[in-house]
């Protein structure tokens, strides 16, 4: 793991505390990651490491508290984190993108109140808000808002401290709102079983006339409410491509240390160790190639995106859309790579790489799962869009 | 699956009677594949049923008690149960690879011994023959053969009536005996646990101070021992295709099922169903361009099998080379096609489809794990080396 | 060349007398092929060739003259030509492509009246027949049929002996006529210059005001005026892709006299000899593998279209769907491969082989022009449209 | 093409004196570009506007008279004339390539004076140096060397003012000089007619009896004579790679332009425009994200070698070997980029776009030849020896 960290610390201009930090962390997690795997289920431990360490902060401001670290900084810590457990990687950026969208779609006031409760009880954020489902709904009077039904891939809800919910009301528009995971008629069923991605608890949170007031509704400027509110979409697709290229990293990792210890040249191959043999360089050549280009669109796309946030409300459609397809293009990058190398990583290592105590069939299981969020294809036809036809990506809660 | 069965019906000439228990065999199969997916360890039930079925005679002679089918009768059932079942699909290839062993590397005495108590037995042969085990080792004293050692990739070994056993002898000759599986000093460790084809049983068998008799040991011609005996390897090669194929279709016909029933059209696609959408059936074409592709390949390979099978000792190095060059072909195809399927299937049915109880992903596993059984870099070059040299593959236990 | 005479002449049933002179032709055609490649415009010498061995009338029946073959006799020497002509090959398949049409959509007196003309004087057939063209108009008065308009990618029209023309009425229906090349008002310009297929003369065709008489349109049953006749968009596939493949074969053998002949091993190779050179042994096999695909899928399509041909009136659409996508699977891997080979040949040559004396890149030239007749794309649509939703592809000018 | 100098002109550092210029030539370039490459030969007019535009002193220091320009400059120039025309961006780039071979290889006395010599009169060097060609000897006595042998692949050597040479010593040792172009005994033949690269002019030249004296051979360090002047090869394969991508985006930048223009949407398409096509829209999307992978490893890569150029004598193995592979993976990359865009590009555009007069295959012609320098296969085996075993590019001429 060093290897990465090393890339990291020199590529990137990572906070170094935050990073000590995250490394630390990130070896723990190592060590029970393949059981973890197995077991399924919620991270709690490791979940509250995290909120030790004070990494869930780093998205805050520092007049709200928290470490105030740019953009880089964070999703090299969801990468790092990837490389050996995809899920907390994605927990953890996740948190970080509730954080964003409470900046984006709600007021000053609102993006206050909650940073500070964050940074000061190191609160962790689950989701609730999935623009898909039309099932939850949300009825308005009196200015109380009640949320009934039941929603899907709530990443993050079990073990929260507060959720981000999304409902549509009656005109069929969303609503996007804050609440304790505790409060009445909140039922978090911790019901994720899927292959993949095991320990993120994307399952179901069943909402049961739940009250959510007035201010705690982001509705100023509201979910896509204005240009600078949709960069939330383009944070989330960012998060997700750091944590495919991750995870890329951490299997390559785990290939290269299998080949080497344990690897036997094959019978015909006429040369003494795996190591000379021609098309196992070849393959690692391809692996290590397809990250170098993931690694560095995802590079472009964050300073691009850094940059576009940093405007603020004075950001334009160019700019927006420009920074739309620089996340693009990392991210097809990013989950193709994820996907070719977590399968060709045992051609490299051989039949006895599919042991059952050594799990690595996780990181094919994790990436494939996780790359499924929206649809490659059609980040694909929105790069053809572009260059083609000039036309940027039009924002929308996947783009 | 009926879709599957017709085909085979059509176009292949498979043994009616055969055919018809196959399928409803594999009916069983397939009720009860997901659950011991998740079981692992030995499908003791199934096997019986096979057992019962009497398909495990297929490749006896009649003479013998057997219904001495076609090779292309064989194959197709491997393959029709791998549609449902890898792991069945491999132990009941394997089981009539072990009898063709016999046949191949013994004289006709041991064959017609053999074949007549499996057939009147139904017994279900168990692989401990490993050439790159270099660990089991047996001495030769007074026409007694003594094995000692631990042998890894025992496929079928658990629940298995005999065993074929290979170990290296003193001047390091590989040599190949027969066993019932409950003699004394074999311990069957029933340890696979592996991510893939975890039914199959290919754990450890260990040997101390085994004693075979000389004429259960198969040295006329032996392995390798005459230019027809260098057959079992074209055998084993053509089984494995077979289950690869096997398990792409199988792939294939679930991901139809689900995409047709479940996955919702993509918001941005512009179209009604998800079976209209442009991405979604051009994926589809290209997985079933390589399924069919391999197909084709396969029957090919079956038919050149065949016919090197029937002229006996006849054989030349160049009918015995152009059949390994197209079950190589075959092979290359297959596993390609069934990695290609199994991990693309998820993006024509979307992210609910990597749900925990359905675990499609076994599919991936399964392929994933079956195709590292040799390397199919060192099978593209053998192609190679035909196309550019004219030199068709050298025998070996790979080739 | 002569082992892929040999392959052909094992694996189909070709027409012996006929095979004969089409190897002898190719022979002649082969020592040119270089030259004419460079000067275009139209290979009067090998025209007439074909025109005095008879191979003109392969499709045409006994009955009236002809060597009544079946098609895969005919398809066998399209690609044999292409091995060493692409050109020449395309112009061969659609002489016989037209035949069939005139037997397609018109009566059988039109049939026996032109059969019996292309027999008796061994003419050559040119096309004039393109659907997409819709600036050609035919106005109808008294019987009497005027024709306007100027026309693309009439292939073989120079030097033709007779032409299919297509014309648009003024209901925008497509009529469909026969006519004698030199009839007044027909001006074959003979500009065709492209860089690939340079000697098809696929040029333009001007008509001005140019009369057929009633009985030289073919109107019954018309241009896909029954099921039967919609075969000939069928055939027209069928033909491109034993171009494609008979290309992809000719690059293959030339690239191996190259490698074997003329390349040097890479200094870093650590080989004595390119032909020992690991990368380039995995392209030979990879090309090998392509080509082996296409061939097998297109001997289905044949085998399959002479069954929907041998039917007659009485095919089914389920029958003619079934052809569809034999041949729509032909096809695309067909193009894929020789695009594939025509571009991969240069990695296992050097750099010394792009010499201009040479001109291999002509494989790639041909190949690239030939396979844009009508977009891959939406065949591999298709193959999608069935393999998700069972749907066979509707019959068209292009399927 | 004004998209791609704005591209450039924003993301990298180039010397806005020298940039402009250089688009202005480039748009002299494209309007010939087509012609020229019929006529293959030698680019007077243009090699004499290069003469005149002064950029042929981008790599001489401002001491000596030229502009000192950073590498990057220089090899987005070399980019931008690739876009038009990729045979003046090859002698353009080798031309600076010879420049810092004299630097790297000579003493700075030569470097001194060979610089002067080429600000003041705006020399335009040719190559004639080939480590591959052995047939070159050198034999020397009284402190002369004399040269005989012919070489291939002499780039740029017709029209010439100086010839940088290379010839093999009787101990086998390469041994590298300078010329006047025009000295006694050098016959330049003009032979190039290469299908692609067509005015490159890397055809033949005869050395007999050639005398150089002690002072014109580079031997203090040398060819590979010490870390540094190593190199030379790297800049020699940077240089390479920024024609590829020039190359592929050209193409890129033509197809956008045909389909915009010219191409009809399919007619089972469903689409009104060819710009809307969810097929056409895929592969510009795929185009272009290959070329924004390219182009990002190649300025990492640009960014790398500038670094290990201005360290000087002090480099390091590690940096010098990270340096190699950055620009092995750039090279795979943009060499990969460039063979798909210059062949998918028509699968785009349709059948017209092969039309004679827009010479469109002059992409493919181009990037296919050179892109066979040396073998892609083995930049990726030491991107593979890297990933795998950390072992970095043993320099050497072609790394």
């Amino acid at each position: 793991m060093s290897t990465i960290l090393e890339s990291i610390e020199k590529e990137s201009k990572i906070n170094q505390h935050a990073y000590t930090i995250a490394g630390q962390l990130a070896e723990l997690f190592s060590e029970t990651a393949v059981e973890r795997d197995k077991k399924g289920g919620t991270a709690l431990h490791e979940r509250n490491l995290i909120r030790k360490s004070g990494l869930l902060k780093m998205s805050v401001p520092k007049k709200y508290g928290g470490l105030e670290n740019d953009w880089a900084s964070i999703l090299n810590i969801v990468r790092l984190f990837a490389n050996v457990d995809g899920s907390i990687a994605h927990l953890f950026g996740y948190h970080h993108l509730i954080v964003a969208s409470i900046e984006l779609y709600g007021t000053p006031e609102q993006f206050a109140r909650y940073s500070k409760k964050t940074a000061e009880n190191n609160f962790f954020w689950g989701n609730a808000l999935n623009p898909l489902d039309e099932n939850t709904r949300v009825q308005i009077k009196n200015e109380k808002y009640k949320i009934n039904g039941r929603k899907g891939f709530s990443s993050g809800s079990v073990d929260s401290d507060m959720l981000l919910v999304s409902a549509y009301n009656d005109q069929g528009k969303i609503v996007i709102g804050v609440t304790d995971s505790k409060r009445k008629g909140i039922k978090i069923n911790g019901d994720w079983n899927n292959f993949g991605q095991r320990q993120t608890d994307s399952g179901t949170v069943e909402f049961t006339n739940v009250i959510l007031e007035e201010n705690e509704i982001l509705k100023t400027p509201g979910p896509m409410g204005n240009l600078r509110s949709t960069l939330r979409s383009s944070l989330a697709q960012l998060i997700l491509s750091h944590v495919y290229l991750g995870m890329a990293e951490g299997a390559l990792q785990e290939a290269k240390n299998y080949t080497s210890a344990q690897t036997r040249p094959w019978i015909n191959s006429g040369v003494k160790t795996s190591q000379e043999d021609p098309y196992i360089l070849a393959n690692y050549g391809e692996m290590w190639l397809s990250i170098q280009s993931a690694k560095l669109l995802l590079e472009q796309a964050v300073e691009s995106f850094q940059q576009s946030w940093d405007v603020g409300e004075g950001i334009t459609e160019k700019q927006r859309g420009k920074t739309a397809l620089h996340i693009a293009a990392a991210k097809v990058q990013a989950a193709r790579t994820g996907l070719f190398v977590a399968n060709k990583m045992f051609e490299v290592t051989g039949a006895r790489a599919t042991s059952g105590a050594a799990r690595l069939d996780r990181f094919w299981r994790n990436i494939r799962t996780h790359t499924l969020h929206d649809p490659v294809d059609y980040k694909i036809k929105e790069l053809g869009d572009w260059a083609l036809n000039d036309k940027i990506p039009a924002p929308g809660f996947y783009s």
